[in-house]
């Protein structure tokens, strides 16, 4: 097992292998059962952290942020960066994360082009952590979503996950699978057929051992399943707007479906969420996604300590 | 006296009565008597104070920001935050607020809508102060308010405080008066009938006890009055032009105005001013309106530190 | 020699003479000595900054953030103060920055309209440094520019600075032109004739002991000088877009130019860097420019340390 990964940049979930994000649950997993004793940690004293959001997503900002405070250290931040200055002159992403590696310990970028984070890392020389770069990736999501799971059910191996909505675009299904294949578990992938997963990936999921199963209906998908992950389904997606309206309404997640189901499931969102799981569902004990989001300080915590070092 | 507010949303003055009110004042005023002797506190230390403004309030957002950073504090902030993400994909305040609480130990929201704050409240587990919201109340600057006439003129009780300016439209007016009624003070109400406190606001007043004048004379009010406390008057509300400006006129405090009614008259503004108060009265003993700003640091230090317990 | 700058304002390179320069590039290298030994310093603990940009200026406004951090102290920032609804409302600046005193014990501001740090100077309680106020003033940039000069080069006496790009109109080019006149420094000048500097400067230079020539030929001016000084030239100032590519295209400086020219030349830039020094650069030893933006911190630090005092 690794004891760091200090100086590494975290562009995608596939940068890092088993034992490494073995390492980071754990470490999540100390900082909170810690949690109680001790408020802050001095970890990361006299460290900075940049945050360069060239798109808005306030609360992936504030949880990275939130981290780094309860580590100790401080924080510059840019929540609008597309529109600086330096960008708007034509300044490259390279030579933007150049100029902030001199002022931070730590950089986490969000941008909505695919390869700019790896782009960014180019240039900067301290590490770099992606906090999603369009359609592309969003490790540290995948890093909360597995610790989740973990802290919900007491394990991976053996878990039926089932994953819910638009799961064509969305990038945080893609990580997440690709993550859990490290571990022994079951997928069930529900969703209309026009937003199913991509084959190439439902392709390297079953080639790295995964049993996935494909419908559309969530009911039966419930009733097998411990986790359920739901997302977003997108009004701009569909070319038919009729065609939206059906399938908004038949993968609603509700109280009454999940006590006809399955009462002990577990049901996760990356948030925010619309209309796609009632608020009903909130005061039940299976309801984690706010959990789920305060986790994202836990984990985060755990990744700059260790990327810092 | 109570000895804490832990755990309270402050949304409106009339969340609190006396006592608290006066256990505020209090706080803030240990706070002002501190400052020469030390410069932070640790009060707070390993706490997090959230800052959520769906509409920019540059002035109130630093005061709070300040004062938890003087707390030993530390602070995450949207400044924008009805341009995230989440708000564009229709979360609801109720369910943002509820996840920020997952990183944050108090939050500080402004909001354009009336209701909005106590929409938040529902949804957070810690407590939430309603640093504004539309038409509707601003507890904090009703305190700082408060605090600032008993600093200037020794005590509350006795006052004899005029208000002048938009008496209907302003917030800040509203909540003062209705703090004010806890103490045995006298109001003057100087406006254009236009802009007249609404009746049911002036009858909650004198059914409390309250001795409430009202006239459209500046002049005369300010020979009687002790405090005066000027507002903005906004063209927008006018639908006449020439109306407008004939009031803009008669309404503006002037060092002239102040010698020849009543050189020992405290002048108070929320602040921006932009034609109201002349600027050569900023260097009149009296003038108060820069010393009150500064007081909301102490006052919202005390509020902090009282809720977060 | 001074030991202090306290309550001083820094609104022009002017307001410093070559013994306050001296104290500040004195103090900025102790911090950067110190830096393998100490991150942090506890001389600003329990102080506050205020950043209040109304325009855009990451880097300057991160720069400054970074030295307060590394200070101790804590920070509080308006990234697009322009927006603010006090601006908007009709404040003028010298109201928001007596207004902001109350809050912060310095203020970095950095605004379009010349003579705005003035402006708010006016208003100020506190220390204001200018962090750009058009095409004015910008101190703290020609402080890091001489930093950077005797760090890389060992001294100031004695050198030949050449400076190249658009001279009429870059803020940088002035104050930098300016500061270097209280050293032994022969200046060479590098632009197209419609973007020399001002006759008034050069005058101003020439009179106050700097030997100045004027150029437009790059190649001979590298081949004598020290240190090589690029600025942007940008297509706006131009009637004519062919005399724009031409100029653009004569006025890069590649990893082949320096070497046929003068390979130990240090190159220095303001940044953002677009076309005018090629990536090929960036491994030279003499590619100082990302060097020079991070000496932004240790000098900010000194300055803001001596004038909180």
């Amino acid at each position: 097992m690794p004891d760091s990964l200090a100086g590494r940049d975290i562009i995608t979930i596939d940068d890092l292998n088993k034992d490494e994000i073995q390492l980071i649950l754990n470490q999540a997993a100390r900082f909170e059962e810690l949690r109680q004793r001790r408020r802050k940690f001095d970890l990361l004293d006299g460290r900075v952290l940049a945050t360069l959001f060239y798109e808005p997503s306030t609360r992936t900002r504030l949880s990275f942020e939130t981290a780094m405070h309860r580590l100790g250290g401080d924080v510059i931040s840019v929540a609008e960066a597309a529109k600086s200055s330096s960008a708007a002159k034509g300044e490259t992403l390279t030579d933007a994360a150049r100029v902030i590696s001199g002022y931070a310990d730590v950089i986490v970028q969000r941008h909505p082009a695919v390869g700019s984070a790896q782009e960014a890392a180019a240039g900067a020389t301290v590490p770099l952590i992606n906090a999603g770069d369009g359609m592309g990736e969003h490790p540290t999501q995948a890093l909360l979503d597995l610790y989740t799971i973990q802290r919900e059910r007491g394990r991976l191996d053996g878990l039926w996950v089932g994953l819910v909505g638009d799961l064509k675009h969305g990038r945080t299904v893609h990580s997440l699978s690709r993550a859990l294949a490290h571990w022994d578990v079951r997928l069930t992938l529900v969703s209309p057929p026009a937003l199913a997963l991509p084959a190439t990936v439902t392709g390297e999921l079953r080639r790295r051992g995964l049993t996935v199963h494909e419908t559309d209906d969530l009911t039966t998908a419930m009733s097998a399943c411990d986790v359920l992950y739901v997302t977003r389904i997108q009004r701009e997606r569909f070319a038919d707007p009729a065609e939206y309206k059906r399938l908004r309404k038949s993968y609603v997640v509700d109280q009454a479906l999940i006590k006809h189901t399955n009462p002990n499931i577990t049901i996760m969102h990356p948030l925010p969420r619309v209309n796609e799981i009632a608020t009903d569902v909130d005061d039940l004990p299976g309801a984690a996604y706010f959990r789920q989001a305060a986790n994202g300080v836990w984990v985060r915590m755990a990744v700059l300590t260790l990327v810092v070092g």
